[in-house]
């Protein structure tokens, strides 16, 4: 039986969605991944790691997988044609007209799987906004897997492979291996950022940047090793990590 | 060689697109069409139709197909629990977002189409601001093929077909059959309103109605005897209408 | 007795108006029109034709005449100094204002006599959005009167007298002639058009358009021909012709 | 020859507005006036000044007179049936979008007369943005006259006769007799006031009202002993002293 | 006993605000106010006399000091680099939030204490809005003290001292005598305007300005005679002044 | 010399605020911490820190400090009476603001200094819309030191001490000891959270909570334990962690 929420039939949503159902809402992007990925990336990653854990884990857990939001909020990569944004006003407004909407159901758990890291922030805003005016308890995931659960080392990226990397370039060649041109792909780590103690990705200090702020190709990450096997382990990996995270979404009640 | 937009890379975009493409844009909806259909009728019939239009014609025509925005302007469906919508101000924000993002990329000419009927006249509203604003030749098309190029006539609906009624109940049973549930459907057709000079859809008076304005059931329309084959026949036609407007899109210069 | 709502005192509402009547906004624009026309024409004859129709059957309909809305969303003209207009949101924000507004009073039917084609889709769109919000029985119809109803034929301009064209300036010599300069006027046919099959005026395919992209004058039309004698004779078919969509709007209810 | 803006043609706006010119707006509001006064009071006034002011000194000034505003922010009436009002939000977004218009026909100087003591501060808040924005040099100006300049003693109404008092009453008996029902008029004088020594209309402080603070009727002032005479000698002062401040206005350059 | 809001905790509110108490909140701003006066100004001199007057009447009135909004609305001063504004939508937002904010507590009267002349209409503006929205009782007032409370004459300066002139010099040389450097002070009064009867600062003609309008160093008033002397004499009139019309706020309700 | 912005006369910024500048902007809250700490905690912790880094860098540094927003993004605590917050498109139409005003003064780099949690994601959003739009090097700090700079350990509190818990109390008593009544405080860790893998303050799931969604006393950690003492200790290792991060920042770029 399909997971989808969209083939449910308009009469089917009072029946089949309940307060102890799941929504999970798959966020991409369409913006430049270098020369190597395709504009596509965030979101066929999201859409499919989304399926994955729905195929695994949805009928035990009543999970519904909403349709997958394509273009989201790209604009650090705005000085590159061909990216399609949304501002972040006009994120908020699609996520509280969302929140609205899913409010009427009468399911209470909507997880966000965030498949671009430039929409954390506004994500994790919005968590608290549909909260408090909808009610809905809320959640952000994101399809990544940290090296504790099987993710590879990414040490020879100095942890920079942020946009286009290793990772990301491999689940790439794993899912749609025809769109992915490893021959264009180099090395493109900001090595300057690695002596800073503080202003870097992960650092203390959050800093505001554009991705051709490092580099002008616009990808920061070492792509040249990726393979569609490492990529296929790496997908797995993230796939079952989120199963265990839906798992304890299903009866998260803030520690009550 | 992939047609879509989304495979394209960041830097192919300067290579690929130009002043002479047409980007084409399916919008549809995630919204309540009665019992007998599921809530993804829109989005499906409108990727599908642009996917088939590109299949045929866009190699010739220089067609670039976006990325299906699946959720739109429903909010005559509000009050069926499960329809997603966006309000009025939300989706000129995004169509504003989106405009903006693709006159970075060149290319000049951009193509709503349409499988919303609720939509239509936002977006009609939309295809001026975003020639003003960002100098785009735009233009809307929808998939439903008129009777003069090869469409059934719905004279038994009295014209009223507009929601889930013969000719999309066919449609969405000839590209998902499985999600089709033709023995819970009724005949709803509001025939009160035939005897209308003028207030009724299509009339000389535009008027403002929720879908449970007509029946509590919310669709508009008699599909008990919708068919697969029939949706076949139809879909065939919406195609080839489609590929046709295309093509006069290509070299529209406003009469000069 | 007056039949225009601002001639109401504050408690003469509660008295008079009530849910058996229709509350009528008419709504112009201030914009350019070609070297012969004024800027006031949309508005002029958007009260014009609301005064005369609520004359003729304002008492046996209990129709309450709204104040002219003259300004409203020109954008096609921005070009043209001297054009003032809203903004698509600006138009939004006063409609929703406004149904909100009228909500207080009790009546239930609220008809925009729209004199500007700009404003058509915007206004469609505001239909349902003060149906949902404030649960008006909301219509849109125009002063215009299609050939089966006494209208001229414009085969002559191929069906494209759209602005500042024949019957628009025969309309306007009738009710302000000395505002009229005929000898300025010019054959504005964009030609090129009437050749396409899909993407015209009224075609299957609707495209965003600014009044200068057919010729730098900005008017559509050929109103050479144009007379007080045919002004007169379609003024007249278009007061009958609304007065009978009136009577049709009172008792208007989805079929039921 | 017509001082009115919307009689000339689009052409005619280079040629006959120029950095000299001053344009007018007329704004009113449609609104509850008590039981004796109609709802267009202000709108009525505040046009027809207008119209006395150009007829005066329209040509020796170069004064043009845009199309009046009929409808404001009239929310201290939001009680009240029947009055029609826009957000502060959509009075700026208005006003905004009219100085954008108007910048584009090279006439630099703008003067609202405002016939509707409730858009005072927010018309004072535009003055700023639309010189700021656009470079206009904008204007406020009021119908009334102070009694310095010929209008009566209002020492009777303890300097509150506001809304629906004394002057403004025989001014609409002036101009509308037909709309006026004096026989349902009463003091309405919140004498409470009077004792306050900086918390009172025109004190040292401010303080925000609706007009059903003080009684439940709404208007505040005493107008029973208005009359037609009075309306006619306050109408002809408050005209004589607008066309000395349009003179002033028509040289002011800050001084300098 | 501290009487600023802030030091309470948050079960404190309901114990401690109540109906009967007052909210006062000191809005300043941070705008170039000449080589003489630091960017401070407005919000120093709005923050001290709140604390002033609170000091003295606090505890007999129940007034509780809201902490000062030290940016707001300095547009006219947008040309200066350095002066932090907020647009009028802004404003208007951070108001609406906060009265929103407000009513929460029980308290019914809100105060503005405005030390930014810039900031008055759209504060005034306010006031209206939090009543209706909110049902608080808002009152604005300014720090300035009238001559007839003690101030000096500024005949010297053409009653035009309004930005950095001879009384807000000396107030700040008594309040932060170390950030006055008086050698950089001129006479900077506008004298054109002096003979205008109409537009000028308090004139029957509002007019829309930028500080720079009038001399390209953006202060307007002749400071040169400032002390601090005067400045203390002021202040304590402007404290004295204002406890008087907080203790009128206290017990106002419309005169009944 | 003052380090402070707003002690600076308009004409100074040009000559004191450059391109090697760094401006820095505390930003705090007013909102509940629970019975044992007043509402004003986050800006005051977030203006002492800022204080005392710039005492002790500014000059070496050439920072300058800008004033304290007070009130900011605390929705999660909306439920108690007299918690003040702003919207989150309030916040953000705030930022651009203020990221407009600063970016006319030629400073290249703006430090955020955040002292309430719930404005990070919002605040981390704006980062990266102030690089875009205006060109600034945008920074985001907060002023609590991890255990590796000299924190005490909260394992005691489940590394949960988020809102009014040990350290927050602590440092409150150092800087403000006559606010904090340890008397009213008890221990609120919610220690059902403890046991979840992923769904945990820092875990990888953020989820959507009100402070009251745990404990209805709606703050969370144990500040039974605080001292004045401990509270120094944090403050001059936080004080010293920032200095450090500041020169830091006043060279990034962004490793090229």
């Amino acid at each position: 039986m399909s997971r989808r929420y969209e083939d449910l039939a308009g009469p089917d949503i009072a029946e089949r969605v309940s307060a102890e159902s799941i929504l999970l809402l798959p966020i991409g992007a369409v913006e430049q991944h270098g020369p190597h990925l395709p504009l596509a990336v965030d979101h066929v990653i999201a859409h499919e790691t989304a399926t994955a854990v729905v195929d695994r884990v949805g009928d035990e857990l009543d999970i519904w997988q909403l349709p997958t939001i394509s273009i989201s909020k790209s604009n650090e990569h705005a000085w590159s044609p061909g990216t399609l944004w949304f501002s972040a006003e006009t994120m908020l407004a699609m996520l509280r007209d969302l929140g609205r909407s899913i409010a009427t159901t009468g399911c209470e758990r909507l997880v966000l799987l965030n498949g671009h890291g430039g929409n954390t922030t506004i994500l994790a805003t919005a968590l608290r906004e549909l909260r408090l005016e909808f009610g809905l308890k809320t959640f952000l995931v994101h399809p990544s897997v940290p090296p504790a659960y099987g993710g590879e080392s990414t040490e020879d990226e100095l942890g920079m492979g942020i946009h286009g990397g290793l990772h990301e370039t491999s689940i790439y060649m794993h899912l749609r291996p025809e769109h992915v041109d490893l021959s264009k792909a180099e090395r493109k780590v900001p090595e300057g950022l690695d002596s800073n103690e503080f202003v870097k990705f992960g650092g203390a200090v959050m800093f505001g940047w554009l991705s051709n702020d490092f580099d002008p190709d616009g990808y920061i990450g070492d792509p040249t090793g990726a393979s569609a096997e490492l990529g296929a382990r790496l997908f797995e990996a993230n796939v079952a990590h989120l199963a265990r995270q839906m798992a304890e979404i299903k009866t998260f009640d803030f520690g009550r």
